[in-house]
């Protein structure tokens, strides 16, 4: 892939380095494998927490998070818990909004499109009678999420709308929130 | 339902409120309705930021959050971010985490188990090449996460292992990642 000869950096995304990774990428594909990670705790009630810090992509174990990140999740009063952080629930939603605008603020730096604002907002939708176990009739989790993207940029609505589409075509989280993932749950019991 | 003669809180669950929602819902099915939301903002690069406060359950908005919750992502510097936060896939794992620490705590309470631990640790694997464009044989998300649950309290390491298995089975956000949701999405262009 030949750099594109733009302005390096668009969208605070150096686009140089973008170009290549791709590049490092398709001369060593190993380097494209990537394990995520969390770990979590249970804090009482509703309450628990994940710590996020290494992981392993490029071909090591990346230890360059100088510090851990701490995510909460508790539920609010109506759902037994005191607010101690969103809910799972909400907390994949955001999931969602991240992965969709980060895409598509990479789409856009990589087409050389200057992005003004990205704002979103996603709903999701369920019965609880699903997760409580009350009705075979509803699923556990939302019955539909509905997101909607305002952009704005130095390009025409034509193009910016394009640039959102190909976010969504290649987000990491919409692909698993769309599809599904095999998930494994293993279980030590003391 | 009847209420189980129990202590009534347990594991930090108010089980009476707990079997009051449930008869609640019996009764009044269209309680169990539920809107989350969260409206994100891009930040410039791979930061944005997720603010999650209101949603309708229960048969009315709910506006008892005292403050709005605050989430930013970013990504690491090797995904050409400058972590600003878990990055996308991680705020996932940690929705999944999150969701099925809860569901077990709260099938614990209702079966009067006390639970003294539980922790996870949940590793997601994916290949970049699906996410970049690079290569049609991988998807964008994980091909599949790995959760280990370790939990103790007072009961039979069997009766441990039925409490995570039960709350897997009643999972929203496991729902949702094993099964997939429709996400519809649209966009203003301006």
């Amino acid at each position: 892939m030949t750099t594109v000869a733009t302005e390096q950096v668009k969208n605070e995304v150096d686009t140089s380095a973008l170009f290549g990774t791709l590049d490092a990428i398709e001369t060593q594909p190993e380097l494209a494998k990537f394990e995520f990670r969390v770990a979590n705790r249970w804090m009482g009630g509703a309450h628990n927490r994940s710590i996020v810090k290494n992981f392993y992509g490029a071909g090591q174990e990346d230890t360059s998070r100088e510090q851990a990140f701490e995510l909460d999740a508790g539920e609010p009063a109506v759902l037994l818990g005191s607010d101690t952080g969103p809910n799972p629930a909400e907390h994949l939603l955001h999931a969602l909004a991240a992965c969709l605008t980060t895409s598509l603020v990479y789409v856009a730096a990589a087409r050389g499109v200057r992005l003004t604002e990205v704002e979103s907002r996603l709903e999701g939708f369920m019965d609880l009678q699903g997760a409580l176990g009350l009705s075979d009739e509803y699923r556990n989790g939302f019955e539909q999420i509905k997101a909607t993207f305002t952009i704005k940029g130095d390009a025409p609505a034509e193009k910016l709308r394009e640039v959102v589409e190909r976010g969504r075509q290649r987000s990491a989280v919409f692909d698993m929130v769309s599809n599904g993932v095999p998930v494994a749950v293993d279980v030590v019991a003391a």
